[in-house]
């Protein structure tokens, strides 16, 4: 097999000890990612790591929806997964198990209690009897009251998540297993091809599309080889694809870093546009639309002096 | 002196003969300038040639403004020039003086004749004792009822006009001296730097400007180099810098080559933006309005989102 090319890569900052006090002054002010080594999560580094643990210590008979695939690499758009409702106890057993091609993978993301998807997940109280296994010290990322989700995630060896980008700050706390994880920074967008919804039109990240993606190869990726007890700080707004590079347990904190009032009030999952952006977008339909009736060249053109306004005025550094 | 520095560089194809019967059926619809060579413009080609004639023809004591300026390259942003109303007869004069470094240098631009400027210039009115030695052949190029404008061009060798779009196909018949013209395919727009109104920042274009603007070294210039008898067909949108590399006089004929609705009403130069653009660029402020309290990063960020919505919408051939 030939060896994975080679992208811009950059590591992402290791921080140890006590220099995770300094994150509300420096790291999340920097609006880059940054992973706390050694944190003290609690008893779930420990206890999660043996699945017959967490598939005693949950409800008899709960369940949970899952994405199953014999595809590491999920494509949300081929769909190459399909979502299956199965115990809970199983998906623990299923997922902690080293896979062989073609085997079917796991990935939990829990999406909370609400069965209409209406409310965010809160391992406190999806999880009650694992939530007192895990710990982030209190008040040292983020103010309480801002709190938006606290997420359990599982994951076969392989799975890998598609690119995409979160609006809240969040903290990824790596309970058990290794994850690798690629950021992209905001800047690069236009060089991820994230399609309407926010994700890329790429899933495999490890290779170059020069013909239908020519930009994605020089994105600079910015990667962190996650370990138990590593926290990631993953700045809203930066893509991002996650990798179990082993069987993986996880708790993903997100907060709302920016004023209450940007977020969108039916965002379950912490992805939905802030609400000015959404609006913006709805109304460049109707930009878009007064071009609708013109010759192609003449759209073309005059899309040009839109973008080229947008550079102007929006861009912290334009293209010169 | 350093030779000039190289750009990618096209010429503009020089049709003679009967090919120009073939306008309408092609040139005209490869929406690409051409240069119609040896047309028979009238008497206009010889007599012109003569200031004393132009003097002698047009009725004492007529005036025109016009632009005049110490430096060949004009710049409308450090107006390196003035406004000045003089005799025609003198502008004639003026004009066909060979200039040596620092002499006042004449353009005139017939603007017609309302003085508010609301009505587009035409020759047969403005100048109607000239009007007689200038022809195209009519119904080759357009329907007459879409004529807009033609306007009397006069320039002192050396002068540059800025280089500018406007909105509708026109032609540029050399009636008197050799003229340089750039052009640029819309599609560089974005990398000739144009400003709100449609003009190029860039003055000095037989220069690269790595540091200001860096796009601009690898924008394809299309050049023609005029003489009399040439008809050149500047193609709407195409912008374009045109100098006179001696004394010249020039008939720009514009018409509109696309549904007369979308054309602005008040617009007396031919370079209003068409309607539904100029009203699409008016929308999109209201957008970036949205965007206004948001951090510059995450503006940034929903800056890109937008640029690349445009970009899938509009372009023709969206960046991949």
């Amino acid at each position: 097999m030939a060896p994975p090319d080679v992208f811009p890569t950059v590591s992402v900052p290791v921080l140890e000890g006590q220099e995770v006090l300094q994150f509300r002054e420096s790291v999340q002010p920097s609006r880059r990612p940054a992973v706390l080594r050694g944190m003290n999560l609690g008893e779930c580094t420990r206890r999660w790591a043996d699945p017959e643990y967490l598939s005693a210590r949950v409800p008899p008979g709960a369940e949970a929806k899952v994405h199953v695939t014999r595809r590491p690499d999920m494509d949300f758009r081929l769909k190459n997964f399909e979502y299956r409702t199965m115990p809970l106890a199983e998906v623990f057993r299923k997922a902690s198990k080293e896979a062989t091609d073609g085997d079917e993978l796991i990935y939990l993301r829990d999406v909370g209690r609400d069965p209409r998807g209406r409310h965010s997940a809160l391992l406190q109280s999806d999880f009650p009897e694992l939530a007192e296994d895990f710990r982030l010290p209190p008040g040292l990322f983020f103010d309480e009251a801002r709190l938006f989700s606290s997420v359990l995630r599982v994951s076969s060896s392989g799975v890998r998540v598609w690119t995409h980008y979160d609006v809240m700050d969040n903290l990824y706390a790596q309970c058990v297993g290794r994850k690798r994880a690629i950021l992209w920074a905001p800047e690069e967008a236009s060089n991820l091809y994230l399609d309407g919804e926010g994700k890329s039109k790429i899933i495999d990240v490890e290779r170059h599309h020069p013909d239908d993606f020519p930009r994605f190869s020089k994105a600079v990726r910015h990667v962190a080889d996650l370990i138990p007890g590593d926290v990631l700080f993953i700045p809203a707004l930066w893509p991002h694809n996650m990798k179990a590079e082993s069987p993986g347990v996880a708790v993903n904190v997100f907060w709302k870093n920016l004023d209450k009032d940007l977020y969108d009030p039916k965002d379950a999952y912490g992805n939905r546009d802030l609400l000015p952006a959404a609006k913006a977008d709805r109304m460049l339909d109707n930009v878009i639309r007064q071009l609708e009736g013109l010759p192609s060249d003449v759209k073309d053109f005059y899309g040009r002096r839109l973008i080229a306004k947008l550079e102007r005025k929006c861009l912290t550094s334009p293209p010169k």
